[in-house]
């Protein structure tokens, strides 16, 4: 997905509000907000949102002198996700469509977000989870999505967030584990998952787990190491979680299932949906360029 | 008012909503909006925020090639009041407080506002109506408004937008006509009201009506012609209209009435009230500074 003309207004409100999320300091702000409009006067509009997302967190990190001004927040999501953990496996374990449910709570978990909006409050979570478990995906979504589960020999896991990353345990846990390896953040980027928070979330302990070497919210392959490039190109299906992973990888030549919760109205006019959807899309490699 | 941190995204969203109002190009959208981040970059902080609005607009209307591009938003906001005009007419001749009741209308016409949100929907109008009517204003500022307005000698008033002149009228008609000078804008800017409009609503039948001469949206007094400078000086009362006036004469050493709808947070903070809130507020000449 390349940058639309209504990202511009948004950077600059994301921007503010990281600024204003990682220090007190009016002046931070400041710098943070005439950094982007240094970039965005000459913004290559071809570059999907996520790159410039990128930029302005490295700025932001930079000006407050921090690597990880999100490891607070990160490690509060992570807690409260495994204190619903045990939870939300009964629910899965009831249901009589476990891997529909999990995939419902992997999005339920989609919402702790802190690129798009500037922050979760007391209670999201569970209202997010009892309205996912509620939706309904496009027609044959789900059964193409066992399909292609049950049929791939290589399956690579893009996780999203940190606090998510236990969401998506309860999806990877109902995957054949063998076959599949989950990639996090190689560097600390918003409150996206690092190795850190897929030990937390005992990933490492059911599934391979890589990082991609990068700190871009979302999959810029080119930009990640070598290793996650190569085991980019020989999964035979990818599962992305996320937004921004939707943003970067909607042209690959890969086949994908994006799973997300549509939260901006760019995202929702591309996918067609209204924003807050719970999206389970297929993406086929011969699709390449059907969504831009 | 100085321009706050929280303006310059507010700054990008209303530069957009303002090319795509005037334009279906989405070229020009983007030429605007990068525009203006390279006034951001390196954007002076002490002007107030309708100073970057004038600059805003006027890159806007040089990019379309048109003088006027919100003219036939005027018209139709001009129209729409003075169908209502008789109704709220009789309002206040039915009124027990005619004054409260003439101010109360003056700020439901402080809605028909496209600097600040991208549009007014159909039934906007009755309902901000119905919503003003019931304002309560501070302690005593509707006792002082009267007691100002009584003992002026030359009263100014600045009017805001078109449509809302219309609503203006019924207020200038309860002051004392022959004391008081309404001020429009001297260049078209946004939908705010100029001559034509002024004309349109009948005042310079019933009051003296002169332009600033100038085109921020608000009043920029060392901007405005060397006539307005002089009237502005010369009066004992000023009744500033909306928030664009209030943001440039927040400081101004003058005894001014600002009549208004809190319509941006920035605002609703400066004032201590709910985004929303119908604001009478008197600033006393020796009160120079006590809001910024």
């Amino acid at each position: 997905m390349k940058t639309c003309i209504d990202c511009i207004p948004c950077f600059f409100r994301q921007a503010l509000e990281a600024a204003r999320l990682v220090s007190d300091d009016e002046a931070v702000a400041e710098h943070v907000l005439r950094s982007v409009a240094a970039l965005v006067k000459d913004l290559d509009m071809d570059q999907s949102p996520p790159e410039m997302g990128q930029k302005i967190h490295r700025i932001v990190r930079e000006r407050v002198g921090m690597d990880d001004p999100y490891r607070g927040i990160k490690q509060t999501f992570n807690e409260a996700a495994l204190k619903l953990y045990p939870e939300m496996r009964r629910l899965i374990g009831a249901s009589e469509e476990p891997l529909g449910t999990a995939v419902r709570l992997a999005i339920a978990g989609n919402i702790i977000d802190f690129g798009v909006n500037g922050g979760v409050q007391d209670g999201d979570l569970e209202r997010s989870i009892r309205q996912c478990l509620a939706a309904h995906f496009a027609d044959g979504q789900l059964a193409a999505f066992k399909r292609a589960v049950n049929e791939a020999e290589d399956i690579l896991y893009l996780a999203d967030n940190a606090g998510e990353i236990v969401f998506d345990r309860l999806l990877i846990e109902l995957l054949p584990v063998e076959r599949v390896t989950v990639a996090v953040k190689g560097r600390p980027i918003i409150n996206d998952a690092t190795m850190e928070d897929a030990i937390v979330a005992g990933l490492p302990q059911i599934v391979e787990v890589i990082d991609n070497g990068d700190d871009a919210p979302g999959t810029v392959a080119e930009a990640c190491c070598q290793e996650f490039r190569r085991r980019f190109a020989r999964a035979d299906l990818v599962i992305a979680k996320g937004q921004g992973n939707f943003e970067t990888l909607s042209e690959a030549d890969k086949h994908i299932f994006f799973i997300l919760r549509a939260k901006c109205p760019v995202i929702a006019m591309h996918l067609a949906c209204p924003i807050g959807t719970s999206v389970l899309l297929e993406h086929k490699a011969s699709e390449r360029r059907l969504v831009n």
